[in-house]
């Protein structure tokens, strides 16, 4: 009898995680994901799932039974820096312990279902969400992907040691994939309000990262008198608040989470300063009328600084709409997100996908706040259990 | 016969170099700037000046000669994170050549001349600028500066291996010295503008370090509505720009060089910035209100943010007035500096202390843009021998 969701669930509750804050440090291709990702073997292997992995590093653990197209179901073990211990883990967790509520319901599926773990979906090593999913649905190419680097400079190409890899990952794990089902903890407070276990999503936002490079001229901090300066943190910081203005009126997301200063010392003017835009948008073409309304704002202000200011798009997601329909289910809300995930990337490729959100009741998410009560999971996984039954049948 | 200015120059000029993009890294106690240290060793065993080192690395190579009090010359050879070849190692260079000079002069003084060297001038590692001289000078305890940390997390009292050290430094090199004298290449355009090769300092404005410590909670970049948020991001920006508008209008200097952000993901709006705030005003009043002014601007913006914030002062200098007429000169125009050295520390510890200035023609400081041409370093190289004649006749 394998373990069942609380026991998994505890197993894995200090893996990565910091002490001093309680976050979690699950970056991939690292010491704790790694850790994770051989856990997931070893939990497959205990259930008889047979585990198949694609060169990018993407596994799925198949319950090979029945015939015809499979139902895959999964999320993801990678955390952001100092993220919570839900976003991912649970939908994988739930995933497994789905598999054992239809095994102890005596149910036999008409056709495989499968268990997946997608690397790098949330693009903190590696700078693009989902990089394992869009590498499996091709929705990235290997030649982009290998020279992607981390903040220490190492490429993927060099931590995933196959080059090129032997094939593209689509033809070993996603051919004959008819549905996917990922769930996931909620990022936001609607199921709290609502006073709802569980919920449906209905899309997924566009979105994009986009980064912006301020340039200006080092200097002394003391010397240098304040008209003689050209500091790209002034053109930086305007556009950090012109971002947040801007979101707010059209009741989007624009958020400077990440920056880089060049050279970053007390008594130095900065040379230059590297900032990431993460936004969101109801459609695509308001996200791009967002950030072309954020990068006319640095623009000018640049102008007045004496700057420059370059933007580079690194993602753009388009919008995914999900098939609720999938679930079978009218009793449960039906709920958007402004959240990225693989299964809009398996969506955006041709695999009708759904979604389930599990109540987080701090609303609080990427972050060691983030937070799903036992009575709640375990809800997610009977609704899961419902969900691969219907699919499978 | 020991190596002439240029060749001493030539000789420092690769040592601690970034070649993408010129600048300097020379911090205290790593590679490069050890190997800066050992010249100054060997360049002061060519021309048979006794070395004498204290128990934190300030270093001075004595021409014993004469009697009484002694006259002290020198700078420093560490840099700020990339910055220009001639902050520091200019004034120790021309301090050497200006004994060579002397020596070919066949003037004999009639006082000791010691050629110095402190470490730590810039504060660009353990975070305190002049930390070698306040050592030296006891302005700072070793009880304080030992636990002084840099961004590894490494002690000062581990970087030097002696705890407690044998003595405080003030008794080695500091005591009988009668006056210090200090050449700088100039951080702004006031000789550019006079056509002046050198120039002599009339006083250090005060100047402080602050560290602002914006606390707020981290999130979601996508699912969290704007509303919803306590982003410290918004909160930094907002108190650069106030800090940036009050300098300008009360013609002082206020500068944000340093940010660093937790967790710094792009995806993740941040639970705390810290950011440096580098002050500097023409009198110790007017410092004090300059940053009472930014802090409260900084906590109306993080009431309005939801956010908090701490502000804790790491380090200030008070006003130093410099003594023009040990250099016994009328020809050179006097100026004053907003940049802290050494010398200010000597001078604050009752050292009777002048600066002298050579001209830099970019104006620009802290950065690989910062110049001297060798005319005008020859002509700092022989006012300074004059000076040293002057006071140790």
């Amino acid at each position: 009898m394998p373990d069942d969701f609380e026991r998994m669930w505890a197993d894995l509750a200090p893996v990565g995680r910091s002490a001093a804050s309680g976050g979690y440090f699950r970056q991939p291709f690292a010491a704790a994901e790694r850790e994770l990702a051989a856990w997931f073997l070893e939990a497959c292997a205990a259930r008889g799932l047979r585990v198949e992995t694609d060169a990018f590093g993407n596994t799925v653990g198949w319950w090979d039974t029945g015939s015809g197209d499979a139902v895959l179901t999964g999320s993801h073990l990678d955390s952001v820096l100092d993220g919570g211990a839900y976003d991912g883990p649970l939908g994988v967790v739930s995933a497994l312990a789905a598999v054992d509520e239809l095994r102890s319901r005596g149910f036999l599926p008409s056709r495989p279902i499968g268990v997946s773990v997608f690397v790098e979906e949330e693009g903190s090593r590696f700078g693009l969400a989902c990089l394992g999913s869009r590498l499996a649905t091709g929705a990235v190419s290997w030649e982009t992907a290998r020279e992607l680097r981390d903040r220490d400079g190492i490429a993927l190409a060099d931590v995933l040691d196959v080059d090129p890899p032997v094939s593209n990952g689509r033809v070993n794990l996603l051919a004959g994939v008819g549905t996917f089902v990922e769930l996931h903890v909620e990022q936001g407070r609607d199921l709290v309000d609502r006073g709802a276990a569980v919920g449906i999503a209905s899309e997924i936002w566009p979105h994009g990262r986009y980064r912006f490079d301020f340039a200006g001229e080092a200097n002394h901090a003391g010397s240098t008198r304040m008209a003689d300066r050209r500091d790209p943190m002034l053109t930086y910081a305007m556009t950090a608040l012109a971002a947040n203005k801007q979101a707010r009126l059209v009741d989007e997301r624009a958020t400077f989470g990440r920056v880089e200063v060049v050279p970053n010392g007390t008594n130095a003017v900065p040379s230059r300063v590297s900032a990431w835009l993460d936004a969101r948008a109801s459609s695509d073409e308001s996200l791009a009328e967002l950030v072309a309304t954020v990068t006319r704002q640095a623009q000018e202000r640049a102008g007045r600084d004496g700057t420059e200011v370059e933007v580079t798009a690194e993602s753009v997601s388009g919008s995914v709409t999900f098939d609720p329909a999938l679930v079978g289910r009218d009793d449960w809300p039906v709920i958007p997100t402004a959240a990225g995930h693989d299964a809009g990337v398996l969506s955006a490729a041709g695999i009708p996908t759904a979604m389930l959100f599990v109540r987080n009741p701090t609303g609080v998410s990427h972050s060691p706040a983030e937070h799903a009560e036992i009575p709640d999971c375990l809800a997610g996984v009977h609704a899961l259990a419902d969900t691969l039954e219907r699919l499978s049948q």
